[in-house]
């Protein structure tokens, strides 16, 4: 039976919604998996005995430690060994997890994942890719979004090779198409680095490893005919981060006119219901919760990073996320691919 | 009396949407400017003859060639001298002309701006900014975006320099306050040339130029609490276009949210009418119209650069742009604050 370790101590609302997102994984997939949940004992056994924890594929396991949010990744990895962050991790590198789940400090879970598990071999560097809304069917992922800034054009290709093995086996498309995000859509357009990628991006075409179309700019993201941009993680982490924020933004706007309607008396209250839902159906698209997590691609073992804002319902997409990476053997995968680069 | 030359032939809607936002532009002014339009007499001349033209103060000028929206801008510059876009930009070099407006190819433009009117002593590379949508009052500027790529630190410090001026003097914001676009907050975040550009920004808040207030990140640009947002020109376009693409996409997920709501009988026409009333207000403030066009800063002249697709409203905004850039003598301050650098 797989084994998945949980960071109970990882994200803004952590304990309390990762012990109820763990207990409805279980419930819902009816103890489909066995579950490992790692903390600090004083904080997560009380959480623990409000459920029928005895029904439940559920072992805990003590953390003494936590890593902070606020953490510096580099020390946090080395001074806090008993923490749940890194007992999680050293799990999965002893083979007693499939893999590891947490909501917590990102840089540090990725400075861990790095130093317990290593790089699959013929990995440059490990990535992290984001979710976008985008129109019609399908997905589209942007990759790197911020562990790597200053890419050198092979990190972008391998970027985009795992990425679309991730897709292939793990999101079944059948053929993930890959854009490189630049100022323009002509080929030569873009610094050195970006021209050197279209290149190193056309060869892994031609060797089939990936489907790659050209450039792209920022205004084709959304429009759906691709499901992969790959760009540096500075570009990547400032569209992403500006993406996040456009939902509160136009809520707040949203408000303010919705109150003027209903002071000057053009709109009544079951108005303003039908509008308010139909609004928020509308930026239900750019909710981060749908997704819950990605793993971090290109190292060897399944870590699965989330939102420091992960609710329940997050963290339980996240442990279904590890679930479906160990089953669709999509590190076996990039192995094979990468290898001879 | 002032005189801007405009550029007919610039823009997607080019020349009807011109001449009527000259037309307009002299108009509403009570012919405050002169205006010296440039273009095909063929294309122009029939448009000018459905205005009463001897009412304004406007003459016009014949260029028999035109540069396109996809010509290469250097090549634009060199081989078509009989342009409109060339011989705009040389009646400011002649002092015949005191500012020059257009919507058309903006690299060719740049490229004929920087060719013909030279740089403002001091400055190392010109730079465009664009407008962004904020809370509460005031304005928000991203610079640079797309015209630099690939930039040193002292490039954005200059960028930060020139958009301070520009804002204090020609928007008449008290004390612009910058942040440096990066992927956290704390200082020595992100590469080099970053960390770099961080330490010569706050030296130039130190010497009084700007005021800064250190890293931002892309979710900080729509919060108004920074009027400039600086940084490398792949990183602004990216994030400029990804905004841009906003509107449209929301449009397309209202409109068939809405369909389905009127289709259930949820939604009567009335309902309909008010909910797609309150839907473009909150989008207004995406909308580019509003803003006209940038002065490409640093250009030892006035060199108005409008979107593509600019109607004949932005036309007008980027005439009493000129004018306001002219008596603010925003490029006179540039000049003194950059001489010594």
């Amino acid at each position: 039976m797989l084994r998945i370790a949980v960071d109970a101590m990882g994200g803004d609302h952590a304990p309390a919604c990762v012990v109820d997102g763990v207990v409805h994984a279980l419930q819902e997939s009816s103890n489909r998996f066995e579950i490992v949940l790692i903390g600090q004992s004083a904080k997560v056994e009380p959480l623990l005995a409000a459920h029928d924890v005895n029904s439940l594929n559920l072992k805990f396991l003590d953390a003494p430690e936590v890593v902070a949010m606020d953490d510096f990744p580099a020390t946090a990895v080395k001074t806090k060994q008993q923490s749940s962050l890194v007992k999680g991790l050293q799990l999965c590198k002893t083979k007693q997890a499939d893999a590891f789940v947490s909501a917590g400090n990102t840089g540090a879970q990725m400075a861990a994942s790095l130093f317990v598990l290593g790089r699959i071999p013929g990995v440059l560097r490990p990535t992290i890719y984001a979710y976008f809304p985008r129109l019609g069917e399908g997905l589209t992922n942007m990759v790197d979004i911020g562990a790597n800034i200053d890419c050198k054009p092979e990190h972008l290709v391998q970027f985009a090779e795992m990425l679309t093995i991730y897709q292939h086996y793990g999101a079944g498309i059948g053929k993930p198409v890959t854009g490189l995000l630049n100022i323009g859509e002509e080929e030569g357009k873009g610094t050195e680095m970006l021209k050197q990628a279209y290149t190193l991006l056309k060869k892994s075409d031609s060797q089939g490893k990936i489907t790659f179309i050209g450039n792209i700019e920022g205004n084709d993201i959304l429009k759906g005919h691709v499901s992969i941009v790959v760009c540096d993680g500075l570009v990547g982490n400032a569209v992403l981060k500006f993406g996040e924020s456009i939902p509160e933004f136009l809520g707040i706007l949203f408000k303010q006119s919705l109150e003027k309607l209903v002071a000057s008396g053009q709109m009544d209250q079951n108005t303003v219901k039908i509008t308010t839902d139909l609004f928020k159906g509308m930026l239900e698209p750019f909710d981060v919760e749908n997704f819950g997590g990605v793993p971090f691609l290109g190292v060897d073992g399944i870590s699965i990073v989330g939102h420091g804002r992960s609710s329940s319902k997050a963290i339980k997409n996240m442990i279904y996320m590890a679930e479906h990476m160990i089953e669709k053997r999509v590190n076996a995968h990039i192995a094979e691919v990468l290898i001879d680069e």
